[in-house]
């Protein structure tokens, strides 16, 4: 039994899940002892300290170079020296090539079942691939479990079934008859699906899994040989996809060089040399705009950028304010503002937010966001678990540095302490209060746990500048809260012009920065934040060629 | 009813014939009376000679800064005097985003119908396109009117139909139920398609309709406003559209101005400044590779382009010598070689094409071919109504200067007379023979009625060589002659990976040249003759964007 067939209902049913975009997930997202088993949880752990340390030599890469690894985890501030084979660029390119040609004539279906195996075997080790993402990206348990495994997993499945559908959409023959009058044109036309080439992903250091998997499985399900370069502060994580995908390659018999790591150094990345080869055909890149940018720009390649934005939330009018004050703080916390998708600019207008008890002034809101901040973070069963670590130290300068802006500090940010890390790098939210003439401060990406609570003229005002941000600097996420259905079609529409998402009214727990698995497209690719969205046709149909041979029957 | 209700079996007809590629054809391509009227053809050029030193008075764009037009009939080397209206830029850009604002409101179903009715009302212009084409192109009456008619018709409704299938893909709404152990999360989940904005379409001079239509129709009806900047050469064909697209807009009370025309004069091309406005989103080109390439390099525009290419013939074996040098020679003298398609290099082996009869070495083969050119030629009836004539004089000049090349000259070019038009610019196929070491020669476009016949070490070279001028200069077609199934299978493996389609062992009433709407993928996208191609998904997907919205239910 081919692993298609072991797989195909599994990928009929995300196939169809993805068509009505109603809830799927294939992988559990709670890590229940009843789902992953008693001891998965210790098992990941145990398995997870005893890389530490350590070669990761579980790789089908054979004769590296050298070994190296400077991953460090935020929660100890100490390397976790893992070390991972080296290989020379030329080394990599000719691998892919060779593999290439290999991996190019197997059918889509046997790829995409191939690659759902891959992801179960993966599941198996959500623990261990929770703990890993941990002590690089500095998440709390619960989001490096999900974003990292089932999440992750999800967004993977997706790329495989959308691109198996796209290439099973073509015939791959027909029977062509063109009548002429007194006679008929014959001709057996046939289609051949081309990858396009080598393909490259880079990696970031936030979410190491969640957003590569997309790019990688997308582009292999296409036919493509994959180069994963993960960002140097967070290796183990993808090194844990790759390794699964490359004995399920073995034990089919094929190349594993058809999906190859490739780890470099903070002192000497590769990632220009690789997208700059005239081989590299294919770029996948999460990161800053800067780099994206002169990806996008590079001729003869085909590049999916995710890069930088600022996220807004709107505030009119809500029917109860202390839930949103909650559901806005959490958002704010959770993994210290480190999300793509956390919201940064909040505008309220001067009149204040309208709610059923009369109007709600920016500072009495800010009163009420600091209490809904400060209670969650000072539980001390939710607050460190919530925001985690923070995975740079440029981002706690950057913290600091926000609260020397000339702006009014609503909030200051704060360590707080983790029961089992002491040494763990922690910054809570910065709340600052700012002018809508002050754009030279809130229109620019603050990364990291700041926000600004914007006052605006009105509504039309905040909605005015969060759909120019958007358009400026790019944008992933908004929260919009109001009553008013003109208002709502007129948020829904204007954001919509700048190709960013709005959630509206979440209170409760849902938001913003969620964007789920064959549901919400992430990053729509009509604005600065990006030129890709998880997981869209175009990010699918672009990695092969449909070339089509035709000649006269009979 | 709305035009969506009046043609909505059409446009279910043509998306179900792109999932099949089976034959279909809406349009008619042969110009019978029984179709298209007894006094079709006469009333066709009535109307076309009106327009003769005349305004060209249909288009619903008021108050034009002045006329201008530069077009020269090919067949009589005079100026046609037809004048149209010219705006300025800054006019074009602002009447086109008040267009947005209502087109992008208008349902993707009710563009898809009201762009369908525009094509049925230039079905009985087909005659006077016709002779529109004829007098800018060069093209011969046949190939004039189903080039620019049914043909192009044909690309346009493929395009609307997808593009109509692409959007109805992604549901409008839906009520996403996640279930989180005790409770549920409820939302209301909506998806905004959002035009990407502006849209340019840059015409050539061979095809103004055929080349331009795609574009032109895949960007409305995914709700851009059009700015339709045809060659100046080459301007009455593509009007007819454009007004007949503008009068159905006028009738459904839109704005005509959602679909512009914008000529502009040899001296003073306006092409560059309007791909280069910041509103300008969308850009689709049909013509030289620099200039192509420029606009692929522009940043933050989504760019569709045809460019040029270096089509080969490879031939191996063959069943009927004759029955090939019959098909190429009537490929390579269709239209005077100036179809995009046309074939240029043909690679024999020094050993010979191997035919029941004994091997036919490269000189045999060029007496058959030269004979079988002649004798197409020098038919009175068939020879100037399949060369037309020469669009260029430039194009003229390189094929007397290929005469000058260090090649043996197999076949001189000479023109031909034709008897309706004394001052036909003509020229027949020269052909000449060279070595496969002279790269310097064959190693680029030589656009017009110019062969080489390559002589190669065996056929193994000759695939070589044909997929790497592909890979190097692009190719948009490619014939293969051979009875051996191993070399069949090489060709459509090595071509298919430099992304050119091949026609095998095509003799009789179908020629290389000829790529079927709702069928042939015309231009691949995957080597430098271009980025795009008609119509595969990614040639709709990337002129839209899916926004969603979302908010908890109940």
């Amino acid at each position: 039994m081919s692993y298609y067939q072991q797989h195909q209902e599994t990928l009929d049913r995300a196939i169809l899940a993805l068509r009505n975009r109603t809830f799927f997930a294939q992988y559990p997202e709670f890590p229940s002892p009843k789902i992953y088993g008693e001891t998965a949880d210790e098992d990941g752990r145990n398995i997870f300290q005893k890389h530490l340390a350590n070669k990761f030599d579980e790789l089908l890469q054979p004769e590296p170079s050298g070994w190296i690894g400077e991953e460090e985890s935020p929660y100890m501030q100490q390397p976790l020296n893992i070390q991972y084979p080296q290989f020379e660029i030329d080394q990599l390119i000719s691998r892919a090539q060779v593999a290439f040609d290999q991996w190019r004539k197997v059918s889509p279906k046997e790829r995409a079942g191939l690659l759902v195996e891959s992801l179960e075997r993966v599941k198996d080790r959500f623990f261990e691939l929770a703990y890993a993402t941990m002590h690089t990206t500095g998440q709390g348990f619960m989001m490096a479990f999900q974003a990292s495994g089932p999440h992750a997993a999800d967004r993977a499945l997706e790329a495989v079934s959308l691109g198996l559908e796209e290439q099973l959409r073509i015939p791959e023959k027909v029977r062509w008859e063109k009548p002429m009058g007194k006679y008929q044109i014959n001709l057996l036309k046939e289609w051949r699906l081309v990858p396009k080439g080598i393909s490259l992903v880079i990696g970031c250091s936030t979410f190491p899994t969640w957003n590569s998997v997309p790019g990688i499985y997308a582009s292999l399900v296409a036919g493509n040989p994959v180069l994963v370069k993960p960002h140097p502060g967070a290796v183990l994580p993808i090194a844990l996809f790759v390794s699964e995908v490359q004995k399920v390659l073995k034990e089919s018999g094929l190349d594993p060089q058809i999906c190859q790591l490739v780890v470099d150094t903070f002192a000497s990345p590769v990632a220009k040399t690789l997208a700059e080869h005239p081989e590299v055909k294919l770029i996948d890149f999460t990161g800053n705009s800067e780099f994206g940018s002169y990806l996008e720009g590079l001729p003869g390649k085909v590049v999916f950028t995710e890069k930088t934005g600022v996220n807004s939330v709107i505030l009119d009018s809500v029917t109860d304010i202390d839930k949103v004050a909650q559901n806005l703080g959490f958002s704010l916390s959770l993994y210290s503002g480190q999300m793509c998708t956390a919201p940064q600019n909040i505008y309220i207008p001067k009149a204040g937010i309208k709610t059923p008890e009369g109007s709600v002034s920016l500072s009495q809101f800010a009163e009420k966001l600091s209490e809904s901040i400060n209670g969650l973070l000072d539980n001390p069963k939710a607050g460190p678990f919530v925001t985690g670590a923070v995975q740079n130290r440029i981002t706690s300068e950057r913290v600091a540095d926000a609260e020397k802006m000339d702006a009014r500090v609503l909030l200051k940010s704060r360590a707080i302490e983790n029961p089992m890390f002491e040494n763990a790098r922690t910054a809570t939210p910065v709340l600052l209060q700012v002018e809508s003439s002050q754009k030279q401060l809130y229109g620019q990406e603050l990364f990291g746990p700041i926000a600004l609570l914007i006052s605006t003229k009105n509504t039309d005002e905040s909605i005015e500048l969060a759909s120019e941000q958007a358009k400026l600097q790019g944008a992933i996420s908004c929260g919009a809260y109001t009553t008013d259905p003109e208002v709502r079609e007129k948020i829904a529409d204007q954001m919509s012009l700048v190709a960013t998402p709005v959630s509206f009214n979440l209170t409760g727990g849902i938001y913003l920065n969620q964007h789920a698995g064959f549901s919400d497209f992430h990053v729509t690719g009509g604005n600065p934040a990006g030129n890709a969205s998880f997981t869209n046709p175009e990010f699918v149909v672009k990695r092969f060629t449909v070339v089509g041979m035709r000649e006269p029957v009979g």
